[in-house]
């Protein structure tokens, strides 16, 4: 199997580009929607859904959900290349999943680039979002594994459990932002991560589970520690988004201080609250909650943060949940080089610079 | 079976409640959502989720979609009562649909107040519209009427067939509304609403057929007949928009002149620019590109509308689709008493008056 993330990147995208072209033709719309009951009209279809999903797909993204769900195909013992198009599926439904966030919350920049809704207008980018929440899980239909259909039946059953959750940590992320000031446990934010992003990752490791017909307990056990290693990413990423702030990270690809302005609600700030005498917890509450911030204030809250410490806490928080990830597949009997790769990756996602 | 819609809605609104309570507490989300892996904070998913989905349903609607799969069922020789759960998915999904075209067409008004993002805003709105795309499949999964594997299997695939197509129709319809002299033909027009409006029709029929397990050409034909009639309530819905800003129709629950501000181009429209000289046709070209319109504006382009006659034609194309959807169902050995509901339904759809 290719060994670094940049060489599966072309490979994952000509699979994906398989399922939506990078030009819409008639054929296509006809073959993989089904025939038209009057007739179609492959040009709109190409504005409102393979420029923008190739847009984003263009400018990056490490395409780890895609790479993370061959390297199980393969411990499993079965020829990742056979399982391209199911790669897919985490990897496009993760895309849809940013083109729809950064329209709740309103931001401005994605990947270094205007976010899309500025470029395609909010109706077609949520729409291409939205989309690409139901487009990859045709592949099932599709069926190019050949499945039994108790397979294919247990892997929608387990996208509808996982991507309900998805919905539920999406609120109540947003709801956190939307309050002057919440009151929420480390519990709390932890369950958030699990359901928001967590869910997406034990899709990754389910689905190669399901379709390879692994037993209960070995696709629960490859569910935890992507669930763990998503949540361990998560925070990775509240961290960097502080880091990048401070100027002490590389370009992140978001604008200066965006969880802040966003008012989010993360592990740092729940502890930097804690943590923090009255009179500053308050004013770090009162920056997240105004609609506006000056650059000023983001420094300051920023500040807050560093001074108790939180920085430190939250990368503690990730280093914990990445070796009870690894803890998680220590009973499954995967081969030495599964096991690296599988241990590295709980590594690189809290020491990424990205 | 009860007679009239106002009849049924308090027992579809009941079975939407035992899937959505009103009061969301911790041991709902553990049952129907699964264990927290950490804690839940059930107080935000109330008002995340069960707020904004209760607000739209009290406001109305007349949930015809339950009721038509209700009849469907009835008339497949099974008892209506045990089926509530599955009545409720495509009211869910229809009703998650409102409230992202609300955000996609930055609707200000929806059933007489204002649209949901207005209340919530629109992270909670948008976030609460698509959780309602995947909350009702999980239906399924529960299993209330106990179904063989088969047949969950060939419902999701339907669901997911329907589902993406429903997404290529909303593309078609945005895109055209976003170009300033898009040449739509009106077998394209039509596709659009089989695709955005027809295929949450197909759901309601061809579930019904599905679970109760039909054989495949009485499913194609309840599929059709649904499908057409979806077509004829889109063109009803289009008519009525006109009708109620020319003053000529009850209270729509939406903005004067709500279709040509948004710059649909509806089947009125594209027969009204086929048939006025080049000038008027220009005109009205002008009036529906531009980003916002004066209430001159509007009365112009409904005078350029009527004047073409394209009320009527619209209305002529919608009785066709009502006589062809009935002739769909024409082969299938109904009782007397469900053909007399299902034609009248195709009735209805044309001649109501809200």
């Amino acid at each position: 199997m290719r060994e670094t993330l940049a060489e599966w990147r072309p490979v994952i995208d000509e699979a994906i580009a398989d399922l939506v072209p990078r030009e819409i033709d008639a054929d296509y719309l006809a073959t993989f929607f089904g025939e038209p009951t009057y007739e179609y009209d492959p040009d709109s279809i190409q504005r409102a859904l393979s420029a923008p999903l190739w847009e984003l797909l263009d400018r990056g993204g490490k395409r780890w959900r895609a790479v993370l769900f061959l390297v199980f195909i393969e411990a499993f013992g079965e020829d990742p290349a056979e399982y391209l198009p199911y790669a897919c599926i985490p990897e496009i439904l993760h895309n849809g999943t940013i083109i729809v966030d950064d329209v709740e919350d309103e931001a401005s920049i994605r990947r270094g680039k205007p976010a899309l809704h500025h470029i395609y207008g909010q109706d077609v980018a949520l729409n291409a979002g939205n989309a690409m929440y139901f487009l990859p899980l045709k592949v099932l239909t599709e069926d190019p594994g050949d499945l039994p259909a108790e397979r294919r039946l247990a892997a929608y059953e387990m996208l509808m459990y996982e991507l309900n959750r998805t919905h539920l940590g999406q609120g109540m992320d947003i709801c956190w932002h939307n309050e002057s000031d919440p009151e929420i446990t480390t519990e709390q934010y932890l369950e958030m991560c699990a359901c928001k992003t967590g869910c997406l990752g034990r899709i990754v490791a389910r689905l190669a589970a399901i379709i390879t017909g692994q037993p209960d307990d070995v696709e629960r056990a490859v569910a935890r520690y992507t669930e763990l290693t998503s949540i361990a990413f998560q925070i990775g990423d509240d961290i960097l988004d502080v880091e990048h702030s401070l100027g002490r990270a590389g370009d992140f690809g978001k604008e200066f201080g965006n969880d802040i302005r966003e008012g989010k609600r993360t592990l740092l700030v729940i502890h930097a609250i804690q943590e923090s005498d009255p009179e500053r917890a308050r004013r770090l509450q009162a920056i997240l909650s105004a609609d506006t911030n000056t650059d000023a204030e983001i420094h300051e809250a920023l500040s807050i943060i560093e001074d108790a410490g939180s920085v430190a806490d939250a990368r503690e928080h990730a280093l914990e949940l990445a070796a009870e990830a690894r803890a998680a597949i220590d009973g499954l009997e995967f081969d030495d080089e599964t096991t690296r790769k599988l241990h590295e990756f709980t590594e690189f996602v809290i020491d990424r610079e990205e």
